[in-house]
């Protein structure tokens, strides 16, 4: 009886922990990878961290060293479902994500079976524009002219972090945290957003909706 | 000629780069560990991450894995001085700090020689508190009452950033942006704490002073 009640519990707890996966590269910015990650796990989610490099080390863009959980090339990803997909911004990290074949094909499996991505800084330009996946999406990005101009919407660019549809986008490492907790909120909802953002000793910022 | 001025350059510049060591544990939050370094790298310093622990690679708080540049048990450290010295919080890493007697000598060997302190978090109660560091020194750590309590002084306790002489102390990952400024400011001035900030896209916020 308590073999069935445990075996019942472990179903439900798989069916309705969130899952993420938070790529990175040599030159992705530190802060803004390492706050999605924490943020993330803090609310519960299990979060997979996974190098586009040829290594589980990469050394992000102010020389911190961050090692991954697995390879984007990892032959479990190939099928694998998460309920959000983080793309950190930095140069030249936001290049090494847009040019790894394994991270653009799990990016548009995601978006196709209507999951969460999430991307920050240089990422929304540099790694989702460049592949045309932002077409007639409201986004931001690092207000840098030569990012700016690859978003084809403009409408919503100066806000922090923008939510549209399966997309939240977002600016720098300062709206990292905002950027951070709006895919909380949208994985775990408005009052699991707060209770992180309090606990992390953040105010809550507002995100622009479509 | 070219020589001369080069190695003259080579002078100045070491005369002037400035120099942090920020430790990490097992356990160290990583949003504090990693704000701090970006943040100062951003800055123009050099950035020495020193593992407490037997290895270089530790897992910090919310299970990312972050690889120390090298042990504070190396014999280089010995001797060496830098002009800030930085303990970021999150449990038990805190407690892995306090109890690392190369660090703690280190930070008392730059305490007596006036170098900067940082501590964020747990770590101003934890780590520094519980060696009697904090006496008669306004600060502030995470708002849990435990770690309150350790402190002597209540007077600065609510502001998110305190610096008090050569302590500049703060709250928790919320706040990990505002301290990692105030050490930019601290010690490479206002303008260039400003400079940083902006490049991050954050706006700086003020940092209570005795
Ligand atoms: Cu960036």
């Amino acid at each position: 009886r308590t073999a069935h009640a445990l075996r019942l519990l472990a179903t439900v707890s798989a069916m309705t922990t969130k899952t993420a996966l938070v790529a990175v590269a040599n030159g992705s910015e530190e802060i803004e990878t390492v706050t999605a990650v924490d943020t993330l796990v803090r609310a519960g989610a299990h979060v997979t961290l996974a190098s586009v490099e040829k290594e589980l080390q990469v050394t992000a863009s102010r020389g911190v060293k961050l090692v991954a959980d697995l390879l984007i090339s990892d032959a479990s990803l190939r099928s694998k479902q998460f309920d959000a997909v983080v793309l950190p911004g930095g140069m030249p990290g936001a290049e090494h994500l847009r040019d790894s074949q394994p991270l653009m094909d799990l990016v548009k499996r995601h978006l196709e079976t209507g999951k969460l991505i999430g991307a920050i800084c240089a990422a929304p330009a540099v790694a989702l524009a460049s592949h045309h996946l932002l077409n007639d999406v409201k986004a931001t990005c690092y207000p840098a002219p030569n990012f700016r101009a690859k978003l084809t919407s403009h409408a919503h660019i100066d806000d922090p972090v923008v939510r549209d549809g399966q997309f939240i986008t977002s600016q720098g490492p300062g709206t990292a945290m905002a950027f951070s907790l709006a895919l909380v909120e949208a994985l775990f909802g408005h009052e699991q957003a707060e209770k992180v953002a309090k606990a992390m000793l953040v105010t809550l910022p507002a995100v622009s909706k479509r």
